[in-house]
């Protein structure tokens, strides 16, 4: 049952909105933790590992089904598909720029990339692997597999430690910097047109930036109550409580409905929006959050304002070669 | 129930086996026909359509989603799975080296690459799509691709017809010259060792090559009757004559069991093997065709000799860089 929220927690964040001014453009590389330093020889590994399907017990789900390197970094559908047709509850969040979240899932219960991608793998409904010694077992099967890791970690085994760290060393690279607003937090005022500015100064004052601060506007990955208003007319429609976010991992009631910042970045690319996927367009989306999360009803020409900034976070995708994924010589696992 | 055919058939083929020395490499470029000239913005048009899983119903399943361009052009499983998680009764073919055929899909009844392409996008179990009407609708509605289609057909409109061209203009880019094979061919003799020419003759000498003739070891596309030996333990083990091949599309009794013949490029990296998927491993696919075909049991050493060869014809696969699929800003189909 929706819990009654006050607005005071909104009220705050909109006081420390981030004053127009001190922009921050996307850095070009991502930091990489002590344990995992990111080599061109993981990178490459991690591109192959990411792209093949055979790490989903049917071989026909790899992490780029619902997370999409060709496109916004997932896969435009409110629930992802994993094997045998199945579908979960939530909206694959975009893996473009996840280097720049300190948690990973929409609960963000994953404190790492490396963490993160041990998750689906062995999701029943995402890629249904039984365990890792069985995806390291068809791994190991694969000699081409062999020497990729061998290149990455020399005398290290082929396990989960090191398959997950070469996805994440790869996921590290999928950064898409430049965008108008890049060029306009280095200098170039003109990169970003009026309504644009508008709308971003709108997104400053009302508050959003609050929270979705920093050079990939989330917050860094941290955590926030959604929705904060339990009583509007847009959570009864859409249900976001419905889902008590970190609490459905932990069981904790003060981890009910805390979800990870998403980035805004891309996000023109990546509808339909919200954890549940339930709404399907980006003006929609601007008008609910304000309205859910700030508790404010936007003028046509706010929310206008605001998609058009938003659609200047569009960075520019780097160029990528396809990995070509080793084989079995002569037989398959299927 | 099962017909008994005479081996007669096998003879006359195994007489007319290709004589050593004759040997034809892979062109590097597929001919292309009158009203599909070859172009690079149909090429780069025809790489985002081939990769866009918006051609399936829910948004998950592209053409490489069963012909995966990463790997070995198909997707290594019995049965290929569509939308949904349904699954039909044959085995996906390589789209690589597809050019080199005159006719396509299993059992032939596609005359070019243009006619293939259209096929699964409205398959219920493979892309699901309601019709190509939907699929244009799709298309037309985003921005990218409008620019895409313009460049590559100026003023022709986004149809089934220019969707599907620009698709089998992409999928004649697929090629993968230099095999050991290749090089064997083109005059350099130590390109093959001992072993793998003996493959090669053997083949030639029991009749392999009657049919798997010319540069893709296709016929060119011409049709075989497969199983050609009704009355095999291997037929009765595998059910091959279960699918009536073309007359499963022409309901004709002369067209009964009537199959295109596949290429044996690549063949290492596209196990399972046979029109539906039941043979997993090259090894056992040698003995079996030698069986069912040819009417012969192959002795271990020839098996192995076979194998060799057939993995040296595994070619060079063309760096590919990735296409960026065209969005639709701010709002999906899904």
């Amino acid at each position: 049952m929706p819990k009654i929220r006050s607005i005071v927690s909104a009220i705050i964040l909109a006081s420390t909105a981030t004053i127009a001014g001190a922009w921050e453009a996307l850095p070009t590389t991502a930091p990489a933790p002590a344990d995992n330093p990111t080599t061109a020889a993981k990178v490459e590994l991690g591109r192959m590992l990411f792209h093949d399907p055979r790490l989903s017990s049917t071989g026909t789900v790899s992490c780029a089904s619902c997370h999409n390197t060709m496109a916004g970094g997932e896969d435009n559908r409110a629930n992802s598909m994993g094997v045998h047709g199945q579908t979960g509850g939530r909206s694959a969040p975009t893996v473009w720029n996840a280097a720049f979240s300190k948690v990973q899932f929409w609960d963000g219960r994953a404190p790492s990339l490396e963490a993160q991608a041990a998750g689906p793998v062995t999701n029943p409904i995402e890629m249904g692997m039984k365990s890792w010694d069985d995806v390291v077992v068809r791994l190991k099967a694969i000699e081409g597999y062999q020497a990729a890791f061998k290149e990455a970690f020399d005398d290290e085994e082929i396990s989960k430690d090191t398959a997950t760290k070469a996805i994440a060393a790869f996921e590290r690279t999928l950064i898409t910097p430049n965008s108008p607003y890049d060029k306009y937090a280095k200098g170039n005022k003109s990169a970003l047109n009026a309504q644009e500015i508008r709308g971003l100064k709108t997104m400053a004052k009302i508050g959003c930036l609050s929270c979705h601060s920093g050079a990939a506007f989330n917050g860094k990955g941290d955590f926030r109550e959604f929705p904060a208003m339990f009583n509007s007319y847009l959570e009864k429609q859409y249900q976001f409580s419905n889902d008590k976010g970190l609490a459905e991992v932990t069981g904790k009631d003060a981890d009910e409905h805390l979800f990870k910042i998403p980035t805004l970045r891309n996000i023109a690319l990546t509808a339909p929006y919200f954890h549940n996927g339930s709404v399907k367009t980006l003006e929609k989306a601007v008008k609910v959050m304000a309205n859910v999360q700030l508790g404010r009803k936007l003028s046509s020409k706010e929310v206008d304002d605001i998609v058009a900034f938003l659609n200047a976070l569009t960075g520019e995708f780097p160029a990528q070669t396809m990995p070509v994924l080793p084989a079995t010589l002569g037989s398959t696992f299927n």
